[in-house]
């Protein structure tokens, strides 16, 4: 039987990380369906990508992960036993990301200057607030031949590419420093202290009648089972969890 | 070629039941996917349903609305040329409708005091907020069986088909006053007086390169039509523009 996988971040950077990877997930999936409320939704995770970027220092914290990586990548390859080509790809892959994410504008910001994307932003923060009458140049560009409505949807997420290789680059190698291993939280609880840890990995039989809630922060992390949440609202789970864990 | 149908409420009420039946049209496209994505749009349209009828008197404006069509139906029954078997179950749905819109609590009062619908509903007005490590007991919903799945989301579309089979109906009544005639707004503009007209209804050619805009109230309306939107934002139209309008 299939786990659900549970990730947590254990800091703001990683939290933002995983947001950023989940819409542009959303905006790839959207990409190229043309039902309105397809449309709607891709419109809907593109503005929330922007609100995302334009808030923080996405920039600045992506470009420093990717010097650590190529420091780690670097300090590996000249390890005899270690080097291989894979890594070398992948060292040049670290090294070209760097260079295109510090020789763009700020992310984004071209999306942020269209005038047509700017003239109906606003109006998608209000319930509601996409129908025909609120936006009709929204509805007439919905109307258009299916080829230019992709066009434009390709166009706005290609301005977007260089954030989603270097977050879906970074993300992956946060992630394989994880090693799972078989865990059992007694009486629903789970405690541990680890070193720099940015983000936590629970699997969990799908079938599982809890779910994992996680507090903590790069030293200390602690996970607390719930029971299925049911009519009642939640409830702590006092049995023993058998769990897969991984600490990225 | 088919033509684009743009619809302007000139009253808060029209405006209001506009957008309700948006959201219910997204509601019931999104029912029954279990995708991810569309499981995201099918709460995020019924948090924004929710978020509309407690605002305003809904419900009050609905019940008037549907004693007026009662009225003119009771009329219009009593003309012995009009009088139909259609006229009275129409007349036999409005009061059926009236009924149970009176009986009913507070439109859509359960979803809002349902504990999982409440515990996820402030996330989703966080830009990206849906992600996995806010809400672990929303990622399991989404992972469990797809029949429980569908039989949530039905359950919760059922407490608003009285909302929805009212709004449904009173719009029909309202777009049914309209007869669409031919148009022509000199330099890109039409303006009429019209008594107690509460929606108008703009059709123009699917591959027209203008798209119209409309202000006004229940005794005056003016239409502008614009150029289609460009890269340089919007700009009035100043050639005559033949359309079709119908006031309701």
């Amino acid at each position: 039987m299939s786990d659900i996988l549970y990730e947590f971040p254990l800091n703001e950077k990683i939290r933002t990380y995983l947001r950023v990877e989940s819409l542009l997930k959303r905006l790839k999936h959207q990409m190229g369906q043309t039902d309105e409320w397809a449309l709607l939704d891709y419109l809907n995770a593109l503005f929330a990508v922007l609100d995302i970027v334009e808030r923080g220092d996405l920039k600045s914290d992506l470009l420093k992960d990717l010097e650590k990586h190529e420091k780690q990548l670097v300090a590996w390859s000249q390890h005899p036993g270690i080097n291989n080509q894979a890594l070398q790809d992948l060292l040049q892959t670290v090294i070209q990301m760097s260079t295109k994410l510090t020789s763009s504008n700020r992310i984004g910001q071209s999306l942020r200057d269209d005038k047509f994307l700017g003239s109906i932003k606003q109006r998608f923060s209000i319930p509601g607030g996409s129908c025909c009458f609120d936006l009709p140049h929204l509805h007439q560009w919905m109307y258009q031949d299916t080829q230019k409505i992709i066009s434009d949807q390709s166009a706005w997420l290609n301005e977007l590419n260089v954030l989603s290789t270097v977050i879906e680059l970074d993300l992956k190698m946060i992630r394989e420093r994880g090693q799972p291993s078989s865990q059992v939280a007694v009486s629903g609880l789970y405690q541990d202290t680890v070193e720099n840890v940015e983000l936590i990995q629970i699997s969990l039989p799908i079938d599982s009648n809890v779910y994992p809630t996680v507090s903590g922060h790069k030293h200390r992390f602690a996970i607390r089972f719930m029971e299925n949440f049911s009519e009642h609202g939640k409830a702590s789970c006092t049995d023993s969890i058998e769990f897969k864990l991984a600490t990225c």
